[in-house]
C-alpha cells in the first residue's frame, strides 16, 4: 500500500501572552519570563498540517491540496489571523496559549473536516520562530 | 545499536501538468483546477532523500555521501531537471504527474541503486512549493 | 524628507523555454543549454516589487499594502501563474522568455497602475532559483 | 577607497495594532483593515542594519560586529523584543505604529550610538513578514 | 494522553576535517574527499533538540524552552562554537568528527540535563549544510 | 537604456580565524573575540555575485550564467571550498581573513574574467551566517 504523507503549510500573525490571572505579575514573570508581557507580544506563525492516504488511481490526490486550503483557511487562519490568542478565538477562551496548547487545539477543530473531506489528519508542525517549534500526532507517540 | 539517519537535498525544475487524457478541458479543470493549464506549468523541486544505517567505525558515515549524491544526479536529477514531467521522462510515462506520484516513483528508481551503496532508503520528502511537500516511507506507515 | 522603500512579495509558478524558433534545435542548446529544452520545463518564481515614498502622516503609509498587493494579483499572478510563459502570456508574445526580459515586461506593466494608487515603482527583483534572480530599476543604474 | 557595507541582523517579536484613536472602529476597519484589530496582532520582525566604512588595515573590520550587536541590543531589541509597539515602548508613543515609522524611529535612535563606535549607519531594514517588509536610507535616495 | 513534540534550535561555527591520523593523506583523500583537507574546513551547523512530553496544566509547558536553551548553550554552544571539532572539543577526542559521530556524541552529553529538566530527549537533527544533514533518535528507528 | 543586475549565488564552506601574528593571544582575543580561537573555526558561505548589463536582443541575456558560474567556480569555488582561507589559499596569503577583506580580494580576482566574458561586475555580496553579512560595490559608495 502505497502510503503517502501531504503537507500544507498556512500562516497567521497573531498576538498572544502566557500568563495566568490568578498569578501575580511577578510569579508570570517568573515562570513565563519576557514572554508574560502584560501588554502582549506577537509572532509571525507557520503551521504545517500533515495528512495521510494512498493516492487515488483517478487523482493521484491524497487530498486536493485546494481543499485542504480552504478547510485551514476556514478554521485555523480566519480565526487566528491578525487576532489576539487569548481574546479574541473562541475555541481558545481559557485555555493558557502555549504554543503546545494552540497545536492541541488545532488538531480538536480540523481533524473532523478533513476526514470529511477523506484525508486523515496525523500530525501538525506549529512554528512560532525560526528557533522553536511545536508537533503533535493526535496524542500518537512515533518515537 | 546507533543508527542514525542521513538525509542528502537535490534539486531539479520541470514542467508539468494534471491531466487525464480521457477527460475534457472543462473535466480536468474541475478537479485540476489551475494545474490543468494545457499548455504547462512548471516548479523548482527540492529532494530530501532520507538513508538509515550505522555509522561506519572506520568512516564515521552511514552512507558516503558523495557516493549518494550521484546516484541522486543519475537517476533523479538528470532525467527530470529542465524536463517535462508528462513527455519527456520515460519511468513517469503514462503516471498522473501528481507531486505524489512523482515521489513514489523516484523512491522505486533510487531504492536498489542505494541498497548497493551499502545504505537502506527509508524516506522520500519532494517539495513542490513552500507550501506543499509530500512524504514517501516505501509504503510503511511510522504515524 | 523621510523616503521609505516599501516591498511586497508574490509568487507565480510557471513554465518556460529559452528558444528562438528561426535557430535549430543544435543552434538552441548551443546557445541556451538545457534551458532549451522544447517540452519546457519550470520554476516557482517569486516577485519583488519596491515602491519609493513619503508615509502619509495619516497612516504611517508609503502605499496601502492591500492595494499594492491587488494590483499586483491582477497584472502578474493571474496572467502569470500556472501559465506557459512563451505561449499562454499576452504581454509576453514575442518576447523570449528570459528572466530579463519577464522582469522588462512586469515593470511597463505595474508601473502606471502603482502610480495611479499613490505610489512610485522604483525597483522589481525576479527570482527564478534560490541560485539566480535579476533586478530592474527601469533602467536606472544606481550602481 | 574599498567601501564595505556590513549589515548586522536581529529579531524581536513585538505586538502592534495600525490605529489612529480619533477615528471610529469602522474607519479604522476601511483604512487599516485586518491589522486595525483593536486586541493587537503580533509578529517576529527582522532588522538588518548596514553600515558603511573602510576596512581597518589593523583589524579587518569596518565596524566590531560585537559592537554594533550590542547597539542593536540595547537600542531596538530590549525596547521591542516581546513588548507592544503601541504601548510599552518610549520612544514610539504618539506614532502611529507602521513599519514605515518603526523603521524610522529606530534609524534616529541608532544613528548617533553607531557613529560613536566608528561606523556610519546608511540603511535599515525591517522585515515584518516573508511577503513585506521596508527600507530606510536616512531620507537619502539611492534610487 | 496529549504529547507533544517541542524543538529548539541553536547554532555554532566550527571547523573540522574527516581524517585518520593512521591514513595517508591519499588514503584520506579517497574516502572523505575535499572533507580531508589537512589544514580544516568549516561550516555554520544548526541544531534542533527535540524533547517529548505533556504539556502541564499550569504552564502549557511541555518544558520551558529557556531552560532548554541554557542548556543547549551549556553543554553544546559553548564548547563547540567557533572551535575547532578536532582539537579543541574533549567529549569529541579521539572521534572521527562526521556530522553522524558529533551527533551521537551530542545526545549522551545533553541526555541526562534534560531528563533533569523534566524533558525527555527523543530526537537531534544536526544540519551541516542546506544539502545535507543527519538526525538521531538516541538508537531507536521509529522507521 | 534597459539595465538589468543579474545575480548568482556560489558556496564554499572554509574555516578562517582572526587573528594578527604580531599579537599575542590576550590582544588577538581582545579584538577579535572567539573569531581569534588559534585552532581556527568555519563557515558556511554564501556569494552573491551581480553583474550589469542590457540584455542581448538575440539571447534576453545580460550575460550567460552558465560562463558567469564558471568563471565563480574557478576563481572562487576551487580556491576557497573545504580550503582554510588563512593558510591554502595563494591570492588571501598576508591578508587578514575578514569577511570585508575577503570580498575586497575576490572582487579583484574575477572583475577581468566577467568583463572578458561581456559583463560588468557592479557588487558582490558575501554571507558569512544568517546574521552578518558585507557587499563591496568595488569601491563605489551608491548610498
Amino acid at each position: 500500500m502505497k502510503t503517502i504523507y501531504i503537507t500544507r503549510r498556512e500562516t497567521f500573525n497573531a498576538a498572544h501572552k502566557l500568563w495566568r490571572e490568578e498569578w501575580s505579575e511577578e510569579k508570570n514573570w517568573e515562570v513565563f519570563g519576557k514572554c508574560s508581557n502584560k501588554n502582549w507580544h506577537g509572532h509571525n506563525f507557520s503551521i504545517y498540517v500533515t495528512v495521510k492516504g494512498i493516492p487515488s488511481e483517478e487523482t493521484g490526490f491524497v487530498i486536493n491540496l485546494k481543499e485542504l486550503s480552504l478547510i485551514l483557511k476556514k478554521e485555523v487562519v480566519e480565526p487566528l489571523d491578525h487576532k489576539n490568542l487569548n481574546l479574541d478565538v473562541p475555541f481558545l477562551q481559557g485555555i493558557l496559549a502555549s504554543t503546545e496548547n494552540i497545536a492541541i487545539q488545532i488538531w480538536d477543530r480540523i481533524k473532523d473536516p478533513i476526514s470529511e473531506a477523506g484525508g486523515e489528519l496525523v500530525k501538525i508542525k506549529l512554528v512560532e520562530t525560526e528557533n522553536n517549534y511545536v508537533e503533535y500526532y493526535g496524542g500518537k507517540e512515533p518515537f
